[in-house]
């Protein structure tokens, strides 16, 4: 199959463009980032465009490569944080994009399928335990308003052209080349000697961690989902298992060569909900099976990333 | 008071234009149209800056004449077969200028308030009786979609940032200057000494006629609301009262000069579902009463279509 992926110079653009790519698919990209034509070919990216998800890009990209079977979204807004302190940039990135993708493919790709990542920031605050597809919207940030907004324009697109939408929503990713969030925080500050961290919040919010090369397989099984014309499914991509943030923090401090202490500050960051934590039934249902527990994961980040700082970067 | 209102030049901007300019308030506009000075001042606008909705010039039209109290925000794709027929267009004309206006309020003018005009077409089709505020939204369109979206981007901009906003959602509202739609149609069509006309649709579509004199007083109620912060209440803006299409158009055929017949295809158009009647108790309970009765309302136009039409234009 022919694969584009949006986005793909991001965290987990890149390890879905290696996954598909060693499935015997051809991967094109295109988004942000100066890439090496090597590097990108290293993560299974044949063709790689460093521009703005615009028709005009999105065209070049189909003279010189044909035109897609599958789009992979996943440009867009990745932080929360940002996205309160420049909301209009976090609209661009993530509503405007997809407003731009969605119509050169009516135009010029109309039988093939999004793949849209959204995130369980669309469920916002005031949830415990675990949380179905069809459960109130609230977003507490505009960053969880502006991909319930891609999701909109999805279905739109589904309903009234008939463009072949699913939207999977993502709920706390991790895995190596993720250079930020708790676990790239909590490592630096560790290899810089510091023997006592103080993390923001309580330790007791719970996320639902997914490994990288878990969701990568999750994207993958929705390119030969069937379902009926117009539909837009959307599915959490979570596990249904909720882990604290000081159990992760125990977990990185076993695997950490030197001994080290950490603290909370007691309290929460705007945008930050207490508990994001996935009802993965429906995934499940469709044969999906998480094969990295978060003890794993989080060892082999922690070996990644004492790696990836000894190789001088 | 100093308002600003965004697409003033449209049918609904003028008459609010007129209405709030005789209440004392200064108005300024901003949006596409070329007006002459003396028509714009006629319809009670002081300033008419004929452009994009953009940073820039929403900061030049502050610089003139200073930052406003009051936005309304009637800038927007207006029509559902135009959507349909170019989504591109609508989203920029109905979301992309918000999420610019929104973030320019939010930096240059954060104590003013938006008051959003949205459409009853956010609740597409499958509605039986009075619809209430918070019934489920299924766009039928992506003009509804595309309104669902402007609304959640003043949810946010008011839950993140405690900007102040109220959301009307109009129904099918007509008056004179409304130079499209059924009304305008029929008495187009009944000028070319067409002594049978065919309509689209059954005839028997139900809807929530509402007469634009009436709609500006309801947009202006408002203006005075109180309510919590961050919370944006959103307002249905019908009247309760189901008037199907063969009405409406007995109701024009009684007040035309010369005798006619209508029919009408049978088929219902793309995006135009059966029944669009507003349960109006939220905005009678803020003490709103609707004056003009439809068969007033439908005279009064057609009034206004024969002096308009001998006036040479």
């Amino acid at each position: 199959m022919r694969i584009w992926i949006t986005g793909t110079h991001g965290f987990i653009g890149r390890h879905l463009a290696a996954w598909l790519s060693r499935q015997g698919h051809e991967v094109a990209g295109i988004g942000h980032g100066a890439w090496p034509q090597s590097e990108a070919a290293a993560w299974g990216v044949r063709r790689w465009l460093n521009g703005e998800i615009h028709s005009s890009n999105l065209q070049q990209l189909a003279r010189e490569g044909g035109a897609p079977d599958h789009v992979f979204h996943l440009a867009g807004g990745s932080s929360v944080g940002a996205a309160i302190a420049n909301p209009r940039e976090d609209f661009t990135r993530t509503v405007a994009t997809t407003a731009e993708l969605l119509e050169w493919m009516r135009l010029e790709a109309p039988k093939a399928r999004i793949i849209a990542v959204s995130s369980a920031a669309v469920y916002g605050s005031g949830h415990s335990g675990h949380i179905r597809e069809d459960q109130t919207h609230r977003p507490f940030s505009p960053y969880g308003y502006h991909k319930l907004m891609m999701e909109n324009l999805c279905r739109s697109y589904a309903a009234s052209y008939g463009l072949s939408a699913v939207v999977l929503r993502l709920f706390s990713v991790y895995g190596s080349w993720l250079k930020k969030q708790l676990l790239w925080d909590m490592c630096s500050r560790l290899s810089s000697n510091k023997d006592e961290l103080k993390l923001g919040g309580t330790g007791e919010e719970l996320r639902d961690w997914t490994d990288v090369r878990d969701v990568v397989r999750a994207l993958e099984l929705m390119m030969d989902f069937s379902f009926d014309s117009g539909a837009t499914p959307i599915i959490n991509a979570g596990s249904g298992n909720a882990t604290s943030v000081s159990r992760i923090v125990e977990l990185v401090l076993k695997c950490w060569p030197t001994a080290a202490g950490v603290t909370f500050s007691g309290e929460s960051r705007p945008g930050d909900p207490y508990s994001l934590v996935a009802d993965g039934s429906m995934l499940q249902a469709m044969g999906f099976r998480w094969n990295i527990p978060v003890d794993t994961g989080v060892h082999d980040f922690v070996q990644w990333y004492l790696q990836y700082s000894r190789s001088g970067v």
